[in-house]
């Protein structure tokens, strides 16, 4: 049986690593796709550069559109990333009847709806396995591996950058900006971090598997996005002390709401009981935890980025385009997990609604009736606190920090608390805010 | 479009699961696989209990030859197992055109050749997710989410038995007697625990994914089996002490020997770092942990057994059946990852030429010169220390215990050591031998 031709658009990082992992193993990867799979042309702005790298194994092209109107390609590739030009390749590829694999979670997470309806419409395969953990096979475990659950929630570390920084600031107590740069020196985070450690990143992701664990349609516009450039050190290490740690988790939910169901979608720092595993997960590497109602509790673990995970993750999507080819469209895996028609759309709760536990850290003047003042607060609210620290003010000090771990509550709640807490004025500045979930 | 038809063999923990579960979720998993799943006919020998538990919802029979031979029946899952009737069912309704599902790991690793040829030849699937690791979709990361890469080497805790067990043994200090009989009395170990704590149990599962990963044909009669019944409390405690903990894994690796390859495969208890993750999965949980080139490690870790997440697994399977029963049989997933054409046959190695780290200990005189002697065998056979605990004596002991790691060598070197220490009259009893993998 001839190769299978695809077509490359964008020789970066990832590109690069495609290329290469494509032909090393090319062998073995024939043997388990039973037919050869051939990047047959590439395209990248930089064509001396692209064409020194492929060594004339294909064809390079300066212009992505060439590949994507060339009648012979089967499976085009698109490693541009951004919603522009990007978009408009994809859209362009399905029109022509192409295959396509992306890692690209911005346009998916943001154009998806789309995309998706449109290779419905003409019987192809949008595959995005590298979208979402770099090489870890989440997508395929969420849309196949898990077709028998019912979905309860998904927790993921989903971000190496943010992952490494947290990770260094708790091993070495350094402060943000600082394991920032140490992180950037390191070639772990960009010039340019913004969509990293703001959780922009991290949200393109949840909000994928969200959509595919409860069968709505993506919607990115709805997810809660906060990021850990406001982490403070003191933080971490308080969490440490009750026995958690301090992740940047992408989250989404099932929950019951006023008796129908809604779904929260949400990212932000996140204090996870130590001893769970994927408290443990460590430096750049990537964990998605997910909580189905048959098989309980499953994680998934490896490298969330790089070059040869992700393209790792770009050739099985090839390997399964090409096995899939034959089946007839209506029985392929669909692209959400669920059929097309058979979509729902249950509400992404507004941040005001969703329900979590809280972590509360308060710097207070030292004297007595503070605590009695703070305690008062929650309970009118009906918060009750589950763990408390307390801490000696230093000498000199006349303030000293208090920090609350309270039971589950709205979040409306908490930030109804808050605003009485700060009017006291026994609390100095604002009260910090940090969410915390048992994971069980 | 119609649903699918099922038959079900054996309505026994797993296939009541299986039962409920479809059910529970029936509208969900439609809305998935695009089309309803439902079993029409369940065999079990006790019929009136069958009858009462599915109330009516379908036929019940007591030989499962009929629904073997139904014609309406387009699925049958095996639940029954063993290798007798079991096998003989599986290869029936292959013969007579029936996909087949099944969790029979021990008629996987012992006859699978033969039954995914049978179903190679009649077009038809045999599935399997539920035969390793019990919800924790492996088979499907294997065998399609790692399609990119070479894999290196697998390292599973693939009985949760054996790991509640040296679980309980770590945390309580228990001995492994008591250790066992705790098992059994909550539920973890069977009256008849010999296929879980001797090895045999993990080792059908660790030739599975060794046919999975690199293309050979399952060969559970070349798999080194090695229980748990005689480990000691005291190599526990020590191992702890030297920053290890003692977990019964499954491993496969592919290995370079005398300028060809080579294939390890083998179940024994293993000091692993303490430090990595899967060391830390406790309890009856399962864990495999895999390396592929591109993709490094990767760690998938979940439910091994069980009702439901075994259930879980079956279901999946029924639906990726679904979907792929329209696809070119040549295109569909092979059997074993690879296509049956280009399977290999790289050696399976015995033990004597396997490599890798070991623990030692000796318990030896507390007189002058027994350290010289022992070091001195191991400089002679090359094997370099990498770390020693020797204790004091205890009180009105004469005796006492010094515990060696070695750096990595071949097994039969370190067999012929141990019988040269052993040889010492200042070695008291046998020396103890247990493997040690960095898993780096």
């Amino acid at each position: 049986m001839k190769p299978i031709k695809v077509g490359l658009l964008g020789l970066g990082t990832v590109g690069l690593g495609t290329f290469n992992v494509l032909r090393r193993n090319q062998e073995e990867i024939k043997r388990r796709a039973g037919r050869g799979i051939e990047i047959v042309a590439v395209a990248d702005l930089n064509t001396a550069r692209a064409l020194e790298l492929t060594g004339g194994a294909c064809a390079v092209v300066g212009d992505a559109q060439q590949i994507v109107d060339d009648p012979e390609i089967d499976i085009v590739i698109e490693l541009i990333g951004g919603y522009g030009i990007a978009k408009e390749l994809v859209l362009k590829a399905i029109a022509n009847g192409k295959h396509v694999v992306t890692a690209n979670k911005a346009l998916l997470a943001t154009h998806g709806n789309e995309i998706f309806a449109a290779a419905q419409d003409k019987g192809v395969m949008v595959a995005f396995e590298a979208a979402v953990a770099g090489g870890i096979p989440i997508i395929k475990a969420l849309r196949e591996g898990l077709t028998a659950n019912r979905i309860d929630w998904i927790a993921g570390i989903i971000n190496g950058t943010t992952n490494f920084i947290l990770s260094e600031m708790r091993d070495k107590g350094l402060d943000f900006a600082t394991a920032l740069k140490q992180a950037q020196e390191l070639g772990y985070a960009e010039a340019d971090p913004t969509f990293d450690i703001e959780g922009v990143d991290a949200a393109h992701k949840a909000t994928i598997m969200s959509a595919i664990a409860f069968g709505i349609p993506v919607q990115f516009a709805k997810a809660h996005v906060e990021g850990i450039a406001n982490l403070q050190a003191v933080d971490i290490r308080y969490a440490e002390q009750l026995g958690y740690r301090i992740k940047l988790l992408g989250i989404t939910k099932r929950v019951r709401v006023n008796g129908g169901e809604g779904i929260e979608l949400r990212v932000h720092p996140t204090l996870i009981p130590s001893k769970r595993l994927i408290a443990n997960v460590e430096g750049a590497m990537n964990a998605v935890l997910v909580q189905g109602d048959a098989i309980g509790a499953t994680l998934y673990y490896g490298k969330g980025a790089g070059a040869e995970p992700t393209a790792s993750a770009v050739i099985a999507d090839l390997v399964d385009i090409t096995r899939l080819a034959t089946a007839d469209p209506e029985h392929r895996v669909p692209h959400l997990a669920f059929q097309p028609n058979a979509m729902t759309n249950i509400e992404i709760l507004p941040m005001s609604e969703i329900t979590t536990s809280y972590y509360l850290r308060m710097h207070v003047a030292d004297r007595p009736g503070v605590l009695a003042d703070l305690t008062r607060i929650l309970a009118d609210a009906t918060i009750s606190i589950d763990a408390m620290l307390q801490k000696e003010p230093a000498e000199d000090e006349t303030h000293t920090d208090i920090i609350m771990l309270t039971h589950q509550t709205q979040e409306k709640n908490v930030v109804a608390a808050i605003a009485k807490m700060e009017a006291l004025a026994s609390v100095a500045g604002s009260v910090t805010k940090i969410r915390l979930e048992n994971l069980s």
